[in-house]
């Protein structure tokens, strides 16, 4: 991830490179929205008003996310609700298959989930240029609002200690689930597997870096389902 | 409406003007919030991603005003969510008699909902001290994402006249219950009701006040019908 590696500004001109970068950010912009929706229904189950706040102010933070790499896709010259709409089926299958079916489940798989994203998204962030990188880096900045689920979390867990074990199950199928749709997203995108793997002008990922990029994602779950007070 | 008829700063020190001053801060706070709601459940039946994304930048923008107006009742030493609570009743009373049945009653209710409670609230902010009224009023300032509304309800009744026709008994309903329900919050309310009428050492409407700010609420409401293209 040394970042002499990464593209020159006018990578930019490169159509495969161009059309992965598009496609990465919009991709980050769709996934902005359906967080924004699953936090929207987080906030209805919330036990009260100060916890319905601050689910929306996770959920306010997201849309400013989402509005930033709308705005960028603009500036390229692109549609981005045409760009946006090709992911749909992608992220309305991992949240129907992932539909938490309490509140702690959604706490869980705001935490775990966003975490994930973002690290996942900050390890391509270094094969970008440098403008996409930072607008990237930029909109995966926490959102500082994440402390209080960690305290929720292990309050439940204390109050009754079997929700820890379903909660670790929980949170282990969302893990499995995000790397499935992630595999197959990359799978189906040739230009976003190459902003990852590189081109024939700048270097990329080999095989050998791929699995330790998964290695560095399974250890950041662990330690964030750590963090919950859960085993990952 | 003048100016000089306005409480001096330290009007704060009176603990019925500040009682009422909480409660005004309280009240639009959790309006604000319930506006957050609605407006997500809109967004899940918005047409396309284009305009569900408009709708939760609205959304984004009333969660800021909310946020802006819980800030300041903590600076003045409140529980914003104590006080909020006090108003939970009336605005989930208000919502369940006026939950639109669809997408184009959705937008009304929060145009035709929004305009008529800020013309409201910018009648009552003329009898706040200056550093309350001005935080009034920006919590009011327009999201700037209206004009939207208006091209779709007007397109929705070019497709369907009838669609007009039922659109507008809509919006004469939630003027109906809209008043209705304000004026339950200031028959229960003293302090609130103090703010409006006056105390001893600062002037407030009287009833013939009362009457013409009625007028003006109407007018602005029937000119929103119009905008959209409803017979008010």
């Amino acid at each position: 991830m040394a970042s002499e590696d990464s593209p020159s500004p006018n990578e930019i001109d490169d159509p495969v490179y161009r059309q992965g970068m598009i496609e990465l950010l919009g991709v980050l912009a769709y996934g902005e929205i359906t967080a924004c929706e699953r936090l929207a229904e987080d906030a209805k189950m919330a036990p009260d008003l100060k916890t319905r706040a601050e689910i929306m102010a996770m959920e306010a933070a997201e849309f400013d996310h989402f509005a930033q790499l709308r705005d960028r896709l603009v500036e390229l010259g692109e549609d981005p609700y045409e760009i946006m709409a090709t992911f749909t089926d992608t992220f309305d299958r991992f949240h129907k298959q992932t539909a938490p079916a309490d509140w702690l489940e959604g706490l869980v798989k705001a935490y775990v989930g966003d975490g994930l994203a973002a690290d996942f998204y900050r390890e391509i962030a270094a094969y970008l240029d440098a403008e996409t990188r930072a607008l990237v880096l930029e909109t995966l900045s926490g959102t500082g609002h994440s402390e209080f689920v960690i305290d929720a979390v292990r309050g439940a867990i204390e109050d009754d200690p079997k929700v820890g074990g379903r909660l670790a199950l929980w949170g282990r199928r969302l893990m499995g689930e995000a790397l499935s749709q992630a595999q197959m997203v990359v799978a189906e995108r040739d230009a976003l597997s190459a902003v990852l793997v590189g081109g024939v002008d700048h270097p990329g990922m080999d095989l050998a870096g791929i699995g330790r990029m998964f290695t560095r994602l399974t250890e950041g779950h662990a330690a964030r389902m750590e963090k919950l007070g859960l085993a990952a």
